[in-house]
């Protein structure tokens, strides 16, 4: 299970470059296979749809009962909302003693943004995707409206489909409702990827963004997060002004 | 602003050793200077200790200002609870203008964690920091009793230092009150480093664990996490046992 990143090559860890070039099969969302074309250029690569992670995830298990070498390649962190869970989930037994399964994580979406923003994420945060197909709405409006309470970072995942719009101006809603309209929130399409976008805007204008897909990341700040110029802050709790370094655990 | 990742240098990027290569002044908390040492012998190394960080961005700032290039670094990634923060909250108006600042991201505790516990968060989470030294013990307790409430996964960093250990006794109390005392705990000290221990256990056992310190990451379950053989796993939602593939969103 190999996690490649937003999809810049440039940001695929080493040890994830090691695996591709060792295994004989590599499997994969067709958007991501293509991204990493020109490094299995020599490998046996099969990509899939969207919608057929089931099928992925058992041609892999297949694959790899018989012997072969699989890369089983996600977007981001394979370990986040990623392939890992579901070639897991459906192990039998037998297979479960056989096959030998390594993890190699990834950068992951939220790391990917921010990096784009500045440092949003210097505290507490929650992960929230949006897609209501595998999660019934009314698990995700709570989980938006508790978030909110407890004055966390929010961090969303697949903010809208074509198929999924009216959701979003509910979670919206939420927000407004809990959250100060001025509340910085940044909004990142294909990170590290072409047709990149970034923007920094305020809870108010957010639905106002024309860059809201299934490809963009947002990041809703907490109370304390700012804007400096281009980039989006959340402090972390030093007191700057007095020049003292409070004991702390920054690394 | 560099994220070294957990430990191990195979899990840098690509991006990270092209910057760690190219700069001239590598600037870091002593633990993760020695980390990737090899990589920055011919470089200009400065190590600082645990609880310089101001120190630290105040140096990086005042060196770049001078011309040079520098990699301040950060273990796992320096966007979430990291130095990159600090280094803008500290830039002003004029070295804003005339330092150009580049965050590359690096692969953060809760992504290394999670790929060695299985496939623990492939639903949304939230992450808590429990150093209490820049945050509020309050806020904190309100964070594990909202994010329980909101059925999260949840993880936390800096679990237990030396001097603070009462406040790990009483998250796990509210824990305790919120979640099925079943629920699967994974508990992974000093992944990817030498002495990497990792441990699946449950909360209601998880107080007995002894790999519970500052270099520990522990990821909570959800109420649908189950252990499987050695994985701990989360399901996203699949319908597996009908065999069917409703649409979705996993990458």
């Amino acid at each position: 299970m190999v996690g490649i990143g937003p999809g810049d090559i440039a940001l695929l860890t080493q040890q994830a470059l090691a695996a591709l070039g060792d295994c004989e099969v590599v499997i994969g969302y067709k958007t991501y296979t293509r991204l990493i074309g020109n490094l299995v250029n020599d490998k046996k690569v099969i990509s899939l749809d969207m919608h057929d992670e089931i099928k992925r995830a058992k041609l892999a298990i297949k694959k790899a009962s018989q012997g072969k070498d699989v890369c089983v390649i996600s977007g981001g962190d394979a370990g986040i909302y990623g392939m890992a869970g579901l070639i897991l989930e459906l192990l039998n037994k037998e297979e479960k003693d056989r096959i030998k399964i390594e993890f190699i994580p990834g950068i992951p979406a939220v790391s990917a943004c921010a990096s784009l923003l500045g440092a949003p994420l210097m505290h507490d945060f929650v992960v929230i995707s949006l897609s209501d197909l595998l999660t019934d709405k009314e698990l995700i409006e709570k989980r938006v409206r508790l978030g909110c309470q407890a004055d966390f970072i929010i961090v969303f995942y697949n903010p809208k489909s074509k198929k999924r719009r009216l959701l979003f101006e509910r979670i919206w809603q939420i927000l407004m409702k809990y959250k100060s309209s001025h509340t910085p929130v940044g909004i990142v399409q294909n990170a590290y990827r072409d047709n990149e976008k970034v923007e920094i805007t305020n809870l108010k204008d957010m639905l106002n963004s024309k860059i809201i897909d299934m490809s963009t990341t947002i990041i809703v700040g907490n109370t304390k997060t700012y804007v400096k110029g281009k980039f989006m802050i959340t402090p972390r709790g030093y007191n700057l002004a007095r020049g003292k370094n409070r004991r702390s655990f920054t690394r």
